[in-house]
């Protein structure tokens, strides 16, 4: 059963994330392999296998989310690259940083911005 | 001009937020009355009146950012009502706050959650 | 094997936070019942399940990230009282606030302390 | 000498914080004494005697970082009480919240105007 | 008129932030153009333009919630050069990160300290 | 009398942080001596130097804090060292992270457990 979460949120991962995500879990290999296990059982076999949301609004929500608790650029980069393996295009990422705007202030949407900027030069 | 964004805003605000918007305006009234005005004219006149997203994904990234940032339980009822205001059914922005649960952790969820069923509760 | 996540959390939880844990879940029932059912299955049959920190310890964690996160009151007095439950006296728990002030400033602990003084006071 | 920076704070502390700054100090009587003695010798027996900055200019700082911090409303109308206390005018109070909206958003600063209004009204 | 918040609001961007303003700015043009434009227009334009407050009130309220905020190093860094340039010498602003010490903990500080570092050093 | 909280703090900071503490004081000596000097005087001498908690909860205490808090991987590396310091084993350090899991999001939990891997590799 533990196998079947682990199966599911491996699958999620790796269609959301990429290589991304691959990276991520492999870093934690020899220093915290339960976290890379937990990111995969629970954030993506629990809570990215749900129904009612598309993955492009969970991608939304979890970039919001980033942007706007700060500090976690390197995660905004990874899911800024998970927003466009999922289909929603350069302009309406940055056009989800524009919205928050009013809520966050300026410098944190400053700095998801660079870090969106850092992640479409790559592709 | 000015008056031009100030009654785009208006209306946007009136549309998103309607009597729990008016609220937070004249509450401002007296005490300070350009932050009430800055929200209608750059927070709904320009933000909200951008094109590039739906008013529903505006919705969601901004009960996001809010759930995130914590401590704006206030705004964050003003926008669970905008979100049900704009169509976004009770399940749906519920799933939003579950989605947020790997980047924040659950007590902003929890908290997140106790503002949906106050909003709910008058519906 | 869900089945054994479930029943080793709600052991654990019940273990912690005794009334103030299942209140907690209770609450969810009708708005969230699956971000109650994650909080027994991940929080507590997870992580707080896992070797290497005793319960004390990992209530000590746990009271302090909630004082740092800020703005967690309603979570911090469940703690608090997890904390007490798992043999934490109450001079140690006022303690710990206090080695955070170097780390958060005074405002973050006045507020946890203010909650343990509620927290207190019911015992 | 202890006795020295403990009456030269409390003595700041009279002067920035009258009656509200009293309170906090007494509200810690029982529970925590040492956390009330340290926000007398160090916040204002070290910090608030410095020179380089006047007692009007450590309030403007004080507030702005209490409303950027969030979550901070009780201390945030203590240090709003003691801008007043030190001849900062209302309207320069609420002047000082709405430059920090492009770097804080809207909702914290209509948190501390909230603050604002409820200590205003007991003038 | 709109052109009238711009050209008013670039003004305002150049006396205060100089080359580092001028620098975020076109550092948006071809991925965010609207986020500079906002910038300029309403956080300089509308805000900064504000009476009230005089430009180097203004820069220390900035930097304070900047310091606060935490995460916000690259504007930090522009906002230290900012206050440089209305005429804050280099030990006042050491002197207002001192005074967020009590609110906000050593470490955010100490993170500005080293922002304000950099910052000299260029001088 | 002073003299006493100083010696007292540089001594337990220095049982502590070691190198990487002296290297914090050192780094401030010409811009904000007196930052260095609170530090030792008030965060180890008064702090630090409690009764109630041993060394190693205290560093737990420390390192969950500032993971919390975010953006404080400086001070995140020097406390980890400093836990090793006082003889929290590598394992326990980690699993103090896992413990936040449910409090922090996965994002602040990922970017300590990088900043210790850092520092495990410097042993």
């Amino acid at each position: 059963m533990e196998t079947e979460r682990y199966a599911r949120g491996l699958e999620k991962l790796t269609e959301v994330d990429g290589e991304g995500g691959k990276h991520v879990i492999e870093s934690l290999q020899h220093i915290a392999p339960d976290l890379g296990r937990y990111i995969i059982e629970f954030a993506f076999g629990d809570i990215y296998s749900r129904e009612g949301l598309s993955l492009q609004e969970r991608e939304l929500i979890t970039i919001t989310s980033l942007l706007t608790a700060g500090g976690c650029e390197p995660q905004l980069e990874v899911h800024i690259q998970g927003a466009l393996n999922v289909g929603i295009p350069q302009e309406k990422i940055v056009e989800a940083f524009m919205q928050c705007i009013p809520y966050t202030g300026f410098p944190k949407v400053l700095n998801a911005v660079a870090a969106a900027k850092r992640v479409f030069q790559n592709q």
